[in-house]
This record gives C-alpha cells, structure tokens and sequence, in this order.
C-alpha cells in the first residue's frame, strides 16, 4: 500500500474536529478525521441544547444527526482508531496506530477534555507498569498478569485482545453496562482505590479487595494532550493555543474543549474552523517554500 | 420613565451579537440588542453556505431565518438604534443614540468590520466638518449646505430628517436601489473623488463635478470600533481581544468579524458564546464585591 501524506489529520469526532473537517474539505484538503462511531460521547447525553444558534430546543443527538449529516454531505468518513503519540517530524507529523503509522502534514487535536480524575498511583507509575495503550503494550505481558481499568465499552475489546497473550487478565468496568468479554476474563465489580508498587507497579488495592498485576491499562475517553504530543505546551491543564489556534508546535493546532473553558458546541464549532482554515494558510505557505 | 440598567448590551446583530445574546438570555441576563432589521447585511448576500457545522447547503437569507427563529423562541427582540457612542462610566457603561442614553453593567461589541476603504479626505476632516452621526449633529447645519454620502437604505432617513433643518441637502447613493427622499434634496449620482477644505471641510470634489458644502455626513454600515468605544485597543485595525473575548476596557467584550480575520459566521457565533459567558462571570464577580 502506498504511504498517503495527509493535508490535515484530525483527531477527535465532536463539535471541534467535525467543524475543522467540514472548513478544510471545502477547502480541498485531502483530510483524514480521527474519531468515534457517536462521534461525540458528551454531545449525546446532551438532554437539551439552547445554545447553539440555529438550533432551538434540539436535543444532542439531534443536534449529533445533523453534523452527521453535514459531514456524510461533504463525502467525509471518520477513521474509528485511536492515535496512542504523535511524532512531530519536521515538515509532517508521524501518527502512531497501534504500530501502524498514518502521516500527515499539519494535524489539529480536537481531543476534547476528560473529565474523570486520575487514579491514586496512576500518574506516579506511568510507564512503570501502568499504561493507556493495551493494544500497543500487550506484548510486554505475554505469560503474565494484566488488570484492565476500562472507563467505556470500547475498553472491552482491548481486553479481549490482551487476554489472548496474557496468563490471567482483570477487568474492571468504571461503567455500567453489560459486558462482552473472554471468558477467561476476570471482572471486579469494586472501586479502585490505589495502584501500588515499588520500582514498578504490583498490586492495584480495591475498597474491598486487593490483586496482584504486572500491568494496569487505564483505558479513558482520552489521554492527555500531552502524552498524545511529546513537547506540547499546556497551559492551566489544557493546550495552550492563541487566537489562531495555534499551539507551539509549528503545524499543530488545536480546537475545542482541549483548549480551554468555556466548554461549549458552537465555541468548540467556531475554533474548529479557525484552526482548520490556518492549517489551510499554513499549507499554502509550505507549498510557497517548497 | 425609569432608567433601566441593562446586564449586557450588545451592539450588533449578526452571528456573533445573536449568539451572544441566546447565550445571555439562556443564563437570565437582561440584555438588550442594538442591530438592524436584516440582523445581518452579510450573510443575507450569501447565496450559499457549506461551513456553519449542522447546515449543509443553506442560503444566507434560510441561515439568518433560523437565527430569527431562535431569538424569537427565546424572547430576544432587536433594538433598530444606532449607539453614535459609548462612554466607560466606571462600574457600568453610557450608551449613546441620538441624544437618547441607555446604560449597561457590560457592553459586548459585535459590529463586524467595515469593508469600505475611507474616502479620500475622510479622516482628515473627520470632526472637522466630516460626521458619522448625521441625527446627532444636524443643528449645527440649520440654514447651511450639507452633503450625506449614504451607504445603504437606512441613510435615507437621516437625510430626509437634516432636510428639514438644512437650507440645502445632496444626497450622493453608494449603492444601486430605488430612493425615498424628501423633494427638496438634491441627488448627486456622481463618483466622490474627494472631500476638501482648509481648517475645515469646504467642498466635495466629484467625478465630473463640484460642490460647495458645509458639512459631510458619511454614512456607512458601521462606524469604526474606536470612534464608537474611545480608548478601545486595536491590533492590526481590529478590536484586541484575548482569548476570553476580553478587550483593553473593563466589563467590554467584543467577538466576531470586528475582532480579525477569518471573517466567518460560526467562529462569529463561537466567539459570541464566549464573549458572553464572561460577561456573565464578570457580572457575577460585581455582584460578589457590591
């Protein structure tokens, strides 16, 4: 297969990521979108949206539908994998799939923020046993035991795939939701409550239960920015951009919730298309160069 | 009567302005609304927009219905004033309409940007016998010669009221519609080459014609954000803004065309979401010390 250098890769589905699709396609861009099925997990649960002018009373996944629609328009598809760390090479970037590698010449983070905490332990043993890419460390577990802390349906699928190299494998539902998984799957109904270790992690301590592991998987929404972007700034836990959109990383931008309060759709909508039409300038601009 | 003293008024009732507005409304602000009967002079003109995420394939003037729509849902009536100026007053802000004043704790400036290069000679006698504000300044031109080079229909108005008061009015049309004016104005359908004088403005110099005047009264869509708001800080002719939509002068927002480039009606639409949120911060952080 042909290695195809993207204009632009967008990473996130919501409000901000399909409104810098929608600018950079009319713009002739030869555009990959990086996203979810729902396209945006917090826009669905949305029980009533006022706010968003052009739309009165709609609820989100109406207001979902309609940017469905929008982009099924336009011809643009959405690529349902998840970038694990972008590697900025100079004039393009490189996008890690699970060792797969997409490349692209500017890219815009439309991550969106998360929400959920990190777990006591989870930061101090980053990379020392805990991490937030299964698919891509599962290797590393062959023969021995892995607990998966999964925040969403999607997490389930990853477990599966590492409980096919690992000896004994846990999974630990931070949602309420019937369960696919292995049947050599272990799941914990109980609350995390510590991952603990010296040197690297050993145990993760539940409210009424401790397990031995080898690993833990932290399976979110999202990863924070700058785990996905080595070297970006951040400002105040969110991507530091200016008004323009852009971050510090020459050909990088960002948009929406990941760059700051207030979180809101059509804020989110409006940076979108600011960072994609300055992608479309700083394109130009490389093709001037070059 | 009693002298309301608004939460948020905002000047403008185009994408950013309204979005402003629904977003006031919906946290129970009381607003009030300065714009035009159209909402918006641009948008109507576009036969077709592809970039508002949620429309796909809409005209200008089906865009700026469903913007009618929402504010009407909502309550929100537009004020058809014209603020001549603003004047920070402290803890709240003084606005100006023909001698009229309304007052506001906060101001967001959504008046898009003025895409008519100045006439040769405008600035330079600006106040010098040049004026913006035909209704304000009218008796200083009892029994004299004034000259209203009038950019669009509402003009007309003005100038059939400094009739009244004039011994001599000409009307110079900027655009190709049919004309309601009192008889007793002169209509010049010429090019202005240039406004000329001495101390003070003299004549008007035309294409194939000159005259004598008094006074010139230019009357364009919007005026520029500086002679509305004094003291308000530009950035390469734009209102500065920082990310929060915040300008230079206490308690005053701006969002939208007025504040750069790209000119584009759902960064407007985010820009006046957020403008206003933070006027709402900003109103809650008055009362908190009060």
């Amino acid at each position: 297969m042909e290695n195809t250098r993207y204009d632009i890769a967008i990473i996130g589905s919501g409000p901000a990521g399909l409104s810098a699709a929608i600018n950079a396609k009319v713009r002739n861009k030869n555009i990959i979108v990086f996203g979810i099925q729902e396209l945006s997990n917090k826009i669905i649960k949305a029980p009533k949206i006022n706010n968003y002018l052009g739309f009165y009373d709609i609820t989100g996944i109406e207001l979902r539908d309609r940017f469905k629609e929008h982009i099924e328009n336009l011809g643009i598809s959405i690529t349902f994998e998840r970038i694990n760390e972008v590697y900025a090479m100079g004039d393009y970037f490189a996008l890690d799939v699970n060792g797969k590698m997409y490349e692209s010449k500017t890219i815009i983070l439309a991550t969106g923020i998360e929400y959920t905490k990190p777990l006591k332990g989870e930061e101090k043993f980053l990379g020392k046993g805990v991490g937030y890419c299964a698919t891509c460390d599962a290797p590393l577990y062959k023969g021995k035991t892995v607990t998966i802390i999964g925040y969403n349906k999607e997490a389930e699928d990853d477990a599966n795939y590492v409980s096919e190299l690992a000896k004994t494998t846990y999974y630990v539902p931070m949602y309420k939701k019937e369960l696919a998984l292995n049947e050599n799957i272990k799941i914990l109904n109980d609350r995390v409550v510590e991952i603990q270790g010296t040197d690297k992690v050993d145990k993760v301590v539940f409210e009424n239960n401790e397990i031995a592991t080898d690993g833990v998987f932290v399976l979110k929404d999202s990863v924070s920015p700058t785990q996905l972007v080595p070297g970006l700034e951040m400002e105040n836990n969110h991507i530091k951009v200016n008004l323009d959109m852009k971050t510090n990383i020459k050909g990088c931008f960002a948009a929406g919730d990941c760059t700051g309060k207030p979180y809101q759709y059509i804020k989110s909508a409006g940076q979108g298309q600011v960072a994609a039409l300055n992608a479309v300038t700083y394109l130009d601009s490389m093709v001037k160069l070059s």
